[in-house]
């Protein structure tokens, strides 16, 4: 059976449940990608059973229910899977001011992480709102 | 300086280069999440220089320039870094049918990888287009 063209779940976390798949989080309205991160199985549980995106911190090595701490929780409509069934797309809905942990000038959480693009020079500037 | 809020691109390929950094793929006009791919510092230079997507294939462990078989290159039209400069995100636009390399029903190319969502019961079923 195709990964590709089957109609069961063939996600595969390794035998411990701790490979990490990566997750792309976008904006179930506004179409905006706000958050690549990753889940290993738990999280992926807890995501489903929660209904709120729960991720694994690579940095923490911890179960992280995005946030919890911030405020704002990211409400799962659906959650897409790719054909080879090694990534996962999040479609959700924010409840709180901005996703990413990092502020913009004024002290507000950013919307979404991805607020900088590329420019020649190696440099950086900030997507326009 | 923190990666966060600087406007150097202080992307890490690692010293040899080939430290693999996710990057999400998104079309610049419906705003569709088309594929998620890696890339590491040859295949970050190469869609830089040429101005098409062009990956690091896992599978078979070689640059691979998208769509150079199937003719379905993606244009990049922008690229955004995340917060903490691990992943990026290509917008692009589409120049053939179908970003992905497994089929519709009636032969075509899936428009995107993320075809399919999951539903309970660890089943799968097509997003409907």
């Amino acid at each position: 059976m195709e990964k590709e063209y089957t109609q069961e779940l063939l996600l595969d976390f390794g035998r411990d449940g701790n490979t990490l798949v990566p997750v792309i989080t976008q904006d179930f309205n506004s179409g905006k990608i706000l958050i690549l991160a990753y889940a290993n199985r738990d999280a992926f549980n807890a995501t489903i059973q929660s209904g709120y995106a729960t991720f694994f911190s690579r940095s923490r090595n911890e179960i992280w229910k995005k946030g919890l701490t911030s405020g704002n929780l990211l409400k799962v409509i659906e959650i897409r899977i790719n054909c080879e069934q090694n990534s996962l797309l999040f479609l959700v809905t924010q409840e709180g001011q901005g996703a990413c942990h990092a502020t913009k000038p004024d002290g507000t959480p950013q919307e979404t992480c991805f607020y900088r693009r590329i420019i020649p020079g190696d440099k950086l500037e900030m997507v326009p709102e």
